[in-house]
């Protein structure tokens, strides 16, 4: 992985748990001591490694948290749980 | 890249675009033939290659609308646009 550095400022939410400990959360980090951007990832226990995820600009952020609002309904929901 | 298959089911939104005309979106996508899962990542003009992101079920949306609508308000907007 590339040689960079990150703090975690402030961790927000954990989203899930996997049967293996790894956990998705919503944090707020600062890559490179740059200023903090919101962060969706899966995470190792202890957060010893971290897993894909995006890194999100409080306007993308905005942006998702009015599409959730708006848009994945029960509609969403149905389409994609239908077959469980 | 691993050898997989997906089909985008639903567009739901596209969150921003980069210079390069990268895209954030949030789409409905079925991986492999199985259950369509909300997915989170950035996709190069056309969808021509995919880059890293995250794939949400159904329970793990909810919590990020709930999260994002609770917890991430002025106070973390404010720290995100205002430390170092």
């Amino acid at each position: 992985m590339a040689d960079f550095k990150y703090e975690i400022i402030q961790s927000i939410s954990v989203l899930s748990e996997s049967e293996k400990g790894w956990t998705k959360e919503l944090n707020l980090i600062s890559w490179n001591g740059r200023d903090p951007k919101y962060d969706l990832r899966d995470w190792a226990p202890n957060r010893e490694r971290m897993g894909k995820g995006v890194t999100l600009s409080n306007e993308e952020v905005e942006k998702l948290k009015t599409i959730l609002n708006e848009k994945v309904n029960q509609t969403f929901a149905a389409s994609a749980s239908s077959k469980e």
